[in-house]
């Protein structure tokens, strides 16, 4: 049996392929920086947007076509996994991710949930066992029941933060089961639709405190996956705690939760609270706290988080210049985070999109790579701050100045003398690199 | 001598009052939670909109008639402050608030600048005297001379850093000079235009490095004002490092600098971050970080600082109740940090803006006293948050609660039920308040 | 049998009421500027958002409670319809509006659809007879079904565009049965995802050929209602064609369509165009253009349609200005197309919800006619313009003036004097007003 | 003399080419499309940017490096045209644009300043006697000075009006004593700061007589140069007549104006407003009004005009695709209107940032000629619309189909295929056409 039908594996073929279904940019096996392109890149496929979404938007009902409709119920569920698998094996990706509700549907009751998960956890496992593509990491989802209408672990309802962290008890134990190299926490419905009925301080704290048995549990029952936060601004909340890395990285260090966390970067949440991509991801890096990526692109015109497949090759090299600066991801990936259009609603398209986010991806690996083979900007940089290596400079930064010091400093400047910063020069010479890349290989 | 010659001193004439030089709800003597309204607001006029700017713009050049303006250099400096200390008295305002250049020109190097500020420093000192204005922060300006075209704390060269700190320098000595209950630092070019060249790592930790050496002069001279730091997310740099108080906070705490910092909100600051005004005012508050207000507004449709006098009510009760929940701002207060149209020239129209934000945040103030003797919010916020004071939600509270205790008592709940959060109907509440306020008094 | 067992007929109590369901500032019968509020303000409740949507959002299933939701298929249906004129009867409104869908569900084929249709209209018919309720206009809803998931008129598909004309025919023939006062156009997904794939030439000119085709069909059956466009920028498409007021009117324009049209101004639309509400009400004003009302709001600070109810007494007031100036909105009203928040779950909100917006939209009427009343805003505008009253203005207005004159008035002109635009002080009036409306009222 | 003296002519070296100072991308002389590049391509230097600019910004004084600054008053200006017309030569650009202020300062009143304009105005035509550079377009300055505080010919002054006419009386002369292929009019400050002291409908009326007279005038005088308007929907305004082209198409249908005047688009003004570059210029063009390309960039984070140089490759190859498909653009061209960064102050980066534009550019037409070349986008929009070229969708094209005859297919279909639209893939192929662009080549 297939789901997928008319297509094969799909394959390196090279920057003139004429063949849709195959990768252009993307070669698993090349060599990039000292590491495969699959070691580097650790491609993970989103079970929600590619098997359980139906494409349906605020003003429509789904357009999906996936075969496997057909069927219902845990019938349903167990046919995706079927579908799951040989996607990622025709994809050839290794890794992938769900939250709970992705692969087994809610029972009336949180046992009978747990019973279906159970079912498809153990079905899942037996495929794991045939196949490459392990689980980058897991989640539950604490947000889409009515239930969690105010929150989960923000909740005004102690019922309610009681019935999440027994989902996340769950989830913290299929990830042991499966494997999970991580353990996600988006805090969809943490955060507030409005102040005026919020007791923020009681809601930020038991979300300390809920982090926190969630680290005591894991110790517990020895899961060792790396805990990550992935931020976002808003939607569904009007407000979301976790807006962006540097709120989350303060709420951590304020709950002494900081050195058991990393963060879960999307691109399409960094736009929306006001960022750039490469900015979330630097941020993170050089605060040590960078530790998964959700690879997606949003529409800089668009208010909402449209959860593109990523596309922008300025991105891409950006992302992956800060990544490889960051020795890889360690324990984290790239997980296409991102649904097909509305209107892509044939299964094809699910090939054409993980094949654009893969290709995309493997030619911002490469033209980093270059960027920093070349030290085009890592060079600039060092000349830009070499004032910081010597003379006062170097006092400052090693702690050898005060304010009468740089007093006596400052009046005895003729004048200040900067120099440009060059960004236009800068600008063209990535474009050069993108144009020359394939060029140049030829 | 009088540089506003038509106009008298601004009275409370009460809410029907047809006289446009009036405070029509701003009465500095009533007593609103306790205090008198001018213990309580604290309003600061900001000399640089209203006494040194011209209300140029991108495209055009200053159209601000100002009879000050036919002098020049120190000249000019001097005029300005027998200006202001006239429209202080006339506005009856119990403070004011500076930059360094604002009050004095750059010399032709920073010796020349430092006297030119002891000039008018002594001068300010001596007007002080006879008059109940008294400085509530100080600043220096790090961002408007090309020197700082790179930053001050965060640029590239280290002569920058050195000059930006010996202003600094000078700035804790003036404020000491002059009494001045706060010292504020706002990183006007404290951020990046790129990434590309930029070395963030090293330009935050000599940020923190920077802020370290200002604590300790500041000890050193025996300068006990308030620290705080004054978040904006860009304008003039593409992205600053303080874009909104969680991500200063977490600087703050990265640098172990939290003990001796607080907050400057500004409102238009906070919009332009993606927050409301009273979400940052709430933020800081619950971690016990509010400082002090820069007191305007933004227009929700423009994507920069408009510095816009405030004026809508909304936003001054939210505020007033955030600040009094906060038991006021301690050494803090609401610094007018708003311009007068570029289409209000007149030297009238600063008249009538800082009346119009006086009475708006007048009105705020006593809306929010208002809901809060009635209860409004917190009764209703009592209640909804009810179930953590007792049961499994006590437990929670008190730490006494974990995974397993949760999942146990997930599982036996036969249904949760939540309660609506009732937006539609608060927000009628307020807008009744708001209305009847008067009709109420009379 | 009743489906608000709790809630009698509201009525109106006066500012002070403590009553939750009870208006205070909305008195039907009391009079403003000539007319009673109630024929002033003619609100229509909006069928999707209060009887069949059900506060799912993209992240959540929904949460709204209702009494009539035990039923299914044209049960349901038909129960709402009883829901609905209770509601109406107990709310006292004079208007409603739907789409086709909101009221019957769609069949398997389009006949099954209208014949569901037919079915219910009757019903409608039936409960209007005995009901002051009146139906302020009809629409289709050509977006919710996957068939247009690449358009209606718009679409690439010629059956689509079929199927589309199909459904308005009916709608315009339910118009016509259940005597609506205006027919809709609301463009869902009229417009594109990406141009890339995209004929905007051909979209348009079939866009002008359906509505041709609209107006010649409503001729035809003898249907009188006003044509209406609502513009929209963006959501559920990319990019949708009736991005606002001026694009709709440039192309009315074009296709020769200007005299059977004008437009339905929804404020939420008009901000996620970038534009005020007022804005888009004065621009078409103006153009003579201005033809009804969707009453709501959004978030300043979120990039989608949030469509709260409006409680915003600066844009109800500045609404109403526009609306009092235009001679009321003729065949058109103010309709709720608001919906509760997702946490606003119970049935009682609804009542809030629109008593809040009934109020607001009161204030708003009360405030801006006293204005008027007392030439606030006109008396300052015609005094500002008043050069073109005379002299080189004068001629300028009646076309008497050419380049020529106007160089050699200029070449005479020792210096030109402005006047300052006032913004600050016209801004404290309106608060002023504001707080004093019930203040002098008692 | 020599204003840029390390710098020689700049040559086309080819893709790989290390000097900066060196076209990679754009070769004047390479024929694409039947043309040359420089036919196609039509670059222009903004003289306001490059020559009168100081690179100051709203919290910061200029810091640009500029060898004629030494001079002032119309010494200066006559070292602009030295320098401008160096700089034309040594980037072998066929174009520039200016408004009046640029070249000439203003004097103490219209005859004065008309005096300065011509003295400058013969000098450059000496020079443009010498130079390939031809003068693309010219305007005036309608903004900057305070006496167009509350705009010009939307002012509510009828002296500003007859001022503001005076100046385009001068500027169309000018423009025809130089030869400029267009006359543009940017309304820089034709628009409103708040509804609330505006007479829209007056301020309207008045933009549209004041075009006529233009109209008028340069019929009168033999100017044929084509006449632009450059929408933008605010800064330095709250909201501007000419939000964007569709507005502007509003206005010109209204007043009888459209046969007379074409868009010129800004790429940044696009974004502001809510709309791509590519949207504005599509549109443009199936109405028929393309004219001319403001050719820049803006941060799609930032809320403010910031005219960067462009450099994004998606964003050129999609405009020139529009450009090769309105078949060039005529007599309009590429302006850069584009500043480089405050951080850019040296001479040279003035020659990166224009190199950087036109070679972006230069990739944008031979990649949007050979998706042309290879049918990329065109056949599969043509396949996607076939259902229009036959049966039902080619009756109503035709003009054939009524609301009946539609209803009776629509009847008759048994259900309704779509087909995927296939975003995902076409962007694929689009980065794919970028990146083997060069290797082809090779």
């Amino acid at each position: 049996m297939t789901y997928f039908n008319n297509i094969d594996k799909i394959k390196y073929e090279g920057p003139q392929s004429t063949n849709p279904f195959a990768f252009k940019f993307y070669n698993p096996d090349e060599k990039v920086g000292g590491r495969t392109m699959e070691e580097y890149l650790r491609f993970g496929v989103a079970y929600w947007h590619t098997f359980t979404g139906d494409l349906s938007d605020p003003f429509g009902t789904g357009t999906a076509l996936r075969s496997w409709d057909k069927y219902d119920g845990m019938d349903l569920a167990k046919a995706r996994v079927e579908a799951a698998f040989e996607f990622f094996e025709k994809l050839n990706v290794p890794y992938f991710c769900f939250h709970d509700v992705d692969i087994a549907p809610e029972g009336s009751n949180l046992r009978e949930s747990n019973q279906n998960l159970d079912t498809i956890v153990a079905m899942i496992k037996e495929y794991m066992k045939d196949s490459k593509t392990k689980l980058l990491w897991n989640t539950v989802n604490n947000f889409t029941h009515p239930r969690f209408v105010h929150g989960a672990a923000s909740s005004n309802n102690a019922d309610v933060f009681a019935y999440a962290a027994a989902k996340v008890k769950k989830g913290l134990e299929v990830g042991k089961e499966l494997g999970s190299e991580n353990y996600v926490f988006w805090g969809g419905r943490e955060g507030y639709e409005t102040l005026l009925n919020t007791d923020m301080k009681l809601e930020l704290d038991n979300l300390g405190r809920f982090f926190r048995m969630g680290v005591d549990y894991a110790k517990e029952i020895g899961y060792d996956g790396q805990f990550l936060i992935e931020p976002k601004p808003k939607e569904p909340t009007t407000h979301q705690y976790d807006f962006d890395v540097a709120s989350g990285y303060a709420f951590l260090q304020k709950y002494d939760l900081a050195d058991r966390f990393k963060f879960n970067i999307e691109a399409n949440h960094a736009t929306l609270a006001g960022h750039t991509f490469e900015h979330e991801l630097r941020y993170a890096r050089v605060n040590n706290m960078l530790g998964s990526v959700d690879a997606n692109q949003g529409h800089p015109l668009l208010g909402w988080d449209t959860d593109e497949f990523p596309s922008d090759l300025y991105s891409t090299t950006l992302a992956m210049y800060e990544i490889i600066k960051n020795g890889g991801l360690g324990s984290g990936g790239l997980n296409f985070d991102a649904k097909v259009r509305r209107g892509s609603f044939a299964p094809e398209d699910l090939f054409h999109a993980h094949i654009a986010g893969m290709d995309s991806f493997a030619v911002g690996l490469k033209v980093a790579q270059k960027l920093l083979d070349d030290g085009i900007l890592d060079d600039f940089i060092a000349e830009r701050y070499s004032s910081f290596r010597e003379g006062i400079g170097k006092e400052i930064v090693e702690g050898k100045a005060d304010f009468h010091k740089l007093e006596e400093h400052a009046l005895g400047l003729d004048r200040i003398e900067n120099q440009s910063g060059g960004l236009e020069k800068i600008k063209a010479k990535i474009n050069q690199y993108l144009l020359t890349l394939y060029a140049e290989e030829k």
